[in-house]
């Protein structure tokens, strides 16, 4: 019997035969990622159904020295829950630990194992009359785990923050085998390091996070949405600044689009753009609370008094929640509507929300120098400055041979966003995409120390390792 | 010349001579800590001035093996900013730095040096009519370099976080002297693992926050505040959930008070109980809202109802700012305000807030079974799960006599804490006071990870050493 026999079936002894599945029962599902960049390929795909199981596993690949891919839904933007093409690596799917272990509507916590799906998170906090408030379109299938490994952000960071801000507690399966129960729920707790910071937006390159404490709040009662049709990026940031200052933490997003995307995204969704008159920029405000109505009187004064002020041109704002999901389909439609205008050069980049609309110029002009011809197509998260650059190709053009200048627009854009200080990773991650864009924007000092977390917590890389951070070669790591 | 005294020399060659002081210069200001609980010494209190003196100061002390603490306002309330008896450490107080660097009204954003008070930052904050919400009763004093290490906690929890949600980035100065320029100012960055959060709460044990990034937010343009009488913790409970059911992100603080506590701040600060009947408990309520009035209505509607419910016999409420202030005095004077019926132990420790009630019952108990007739003093932010458990020394007893159990009652305290999942070190941090309890409160995987975070970032041991973690032996310093 082989080593690898040997292996695999010591595995299947841990979690169950059936929970061991053939790297080729469902490729798409396991080995590529969501956007078809990566197809891995592994020994296999294991489904533990615990943590000790969790822990059995981790222990019994250390020793093999096998890498690990830690995988919830497998909807990462930038192919960091997929193996490398070697077939070394086992995947392990957190999908089947599911389990609600706790709520408590009073303290306004949940705790729940990391394979659940945000739709069943949102689930578990409705049913007690509470709301999570992570939001994204990948809701039914990402989980939990995914969620703080790629510390996700979505919709509603500008007024509850990123995953991060949303987790009390982690329990994780380092990788050496032992677990690390963190899973507290208190709202302060200064006994010693924050450990889970460093789990959180680790992508799994760590340890594997097995469980998580999350933050509920109390559930929204009212809410009013608004698309407003305005002259300029600038014009988009003062109405965001208004209705900020009027609305205060009510305001729950501001999101920006640019008229070429909206078109795309009507055709696309098949919801009519609601507007008389095309403009060239679009912002999509909600307001939302947990308490009383008048939300549709605030985000009425607001856009009115936009308007006088030449901010904003036209715009619809509507309570009810029909209206309001055809409102939200045109934002949540803007990348995928994309493929209708050809092939996509993606950035997903973060600023100073200050410098949005300087960014947004100057990114286009950059864009424009390196392929004239090419389409802009910035929308996204006005009030985090987290803008998606993407870019589609010359009207006519040919798709390939356009994505053949990737990396050279990616240095383009990534430039211009370098130098306004901002992140060319802001929401999805560094992944295996991105990894080795890493050196370039990243202070030394601080790459060093990330090397330096990687090596102390897995000394033998075997945790999924080429993600976040190159595979050191094996002069390098012998040093300390 | 003693190799001491070249060391002294070449610490004035950097920051100046007139920026090293003798250790006996101000010994109260610099080596006893705020609560008189810890005398240390010193070779010298070093003032430097920029980031580059402190990583200049910092590689020197390292090369001559010379402990340092990193010292803000010195205003911590478990003797971590303070040296030990030994007198081999240096003291490199921060106040010299406190100069604003930028900030952004747009983006909410203000950086600047540690040594910044937070009155300072506050004032920062008002002169471009933003508002920064850590509320302390030492920010004259206290620093954000102290405030960060520290991850204070405060009167704003509730509804802003602690410090270390406040803070978007870091520049530190490493244990080898290196700098690690993490001043980001972005709202969302997911280029790799999330390091400030490891500085964050360290208590300068890991490295010197030199330099913050800090979050601003609006102003705050309207508030109520109310003083009710209740029967009891659990009513009081359902106070703060029926006031965070109708205030949702307005409800900026709900504090608990025992009788015996009010009685005496009232008598200490000479504020008057406003209500006409004595309580058992009292909850002080705080809206407040960046956005136009109305929380007035909101406050009387819910103290009303909270009164037909039986939560509450009797209340005072107001939105004039002198009122309001004389509430908050009561509440301020708690501690201070013991001293008036003699010593106290004190112990700062949080649960989940639906437990609150049940703690507080519990640890009265524990403590009266520990010493009969002393009086038990909870109070603090309700909201947060986190009590402040003082202890009043009994009626006409010796408070040295008291104060010799301190240990012992500590224990029986920090049982019930444990029993229900708390923390006993909820704001106020660990420290020195603190330490020696850590291993029997602390998941031992969690501890040895602490353990292998403070090898890897200062293997010499240098960087306020003896504090959140005891200085290791010789032999377990060699071991990896």
């Amino acid at each position: 019997m082989s080593a690898d026999k040997a292996f695999l079936q010591t595995l299947a002894a841990i979690v169950g035969a059936e929970h061991v599945l053939a790297p080729d029962a469902d490729p798409a599902r396991y080995l590529d990622d969501w956007r078809g960049l990566f197809h891995g390929r592994a020994q296999a795909v294991v489904l533990p159904g615990s943590t000790a199981e969790v822990a059995e596993v981790v222990r019994l690949a250390a020793e093999h020295g096998v890498p690990i891919v830690p995988q919830g839904g497998n909807t990462g933007l930038v192919g960091g829950s997929v193996p490398d093409k070697t077939g070394r690596a086992i995947v392990l799917s957190i999908t089947r630990m599911n389990r609600v272990r706790s709520v408590d509507p009073d303290g306004n916590t949940l705790v729940l194992e990391a394979g659940a799906t945000l739709e069943q998170v949102h689930a578990a906090a409705e049913a007690v009359d509470r709301h999570f408030p992570l939001s994204l379109a990948s809701e039914r299938r990402c989980t939990v785990g995914g969620n703080i490994g790629s510390n996700a952000g979505g919709l509603a960071v500008l007024a509850y923050g990123n995953m991060r801000d949303l987790v009390l507690g982690l329990e994780v399966v380092l990788p050496d085998g032992r677990i690390w129960n963190g899973l507290r729920t208190l709202r302060k707790d200064n006994t010693g390091y924050d450990l889970k910071h460093l789990f959180i937006g680790a992508e799994g390159t760590l340890g594997i996070v097995t469980a998580a404490a999350l933050k509920l709040f109390p559930r929204i009662r009212s809410r009013a949405t608004a698309l407003a049709g305005v002259p300029s990026p600038e014009a988009a940031l003062a109405l965001f600044r208004r209705a900020r200052a009027a609305a205060g933490p009510s305001l729950t997003a501001a999101e920006i689009l640019p008229r070429f995307g909206l078109e795309l995204a009507s055709r696309h969704s098949g919801a009519p753009d609601p507007l008389r008159a095309p403009h060239a920029w679009y912002v999509l405000l909600e307001l939302s609370s947990p308490v009383g109505p008048g939300l549709s009187t605030v985000m009425q004064a607001v856009l009115a008094d936009a308007v006088l002020a030449g901010e904003a041109a036209e715009y619809v704002t509507t309570t009810e929640p029909k209206e309001a999901a055809r409102l939200w389909t045109l934002r949540e439609s803007m990348s995928d509507s994309q493929k209708l205008a050809g092939a996509s050069i993606k950035h997903d980049v973060s600023v100073p929300v200050s410098d949005v609309p300087a960014f947004i110029h100057e990114a286009g002009l950059a864009a424009l120098a390196t392929l004239p011809g090419c389409r802009p197509v910035p929308f996204g998260h006005l009030g985090d400055g987290n803008i998606h650059f993407n870019i589609t190709q010359p009207d006519g053009a040919d798709g390939k041979d356009f994505l053949a200048r990737w990396d050279e627009m990616n240095a383009a854009v990534h430039a211009v966003v370098k130098r306004f200080n901002g992140s060319i990773a802001a929401e999805h991650g560094i992944g295996r995409l991105k990894r080795d864009l890493l050196p370039d924007v990243k202070d030394p000092v601080e790459l060093d120390l990330m090397r330096s977390m990687k090596r102390l917590l897995d000394p033998a890389g075997i945790m999924n390792p080429g993600i976040v951070l190159p595979v050191p070669d094996r002069a390098s790591r012998t040093t300390p």
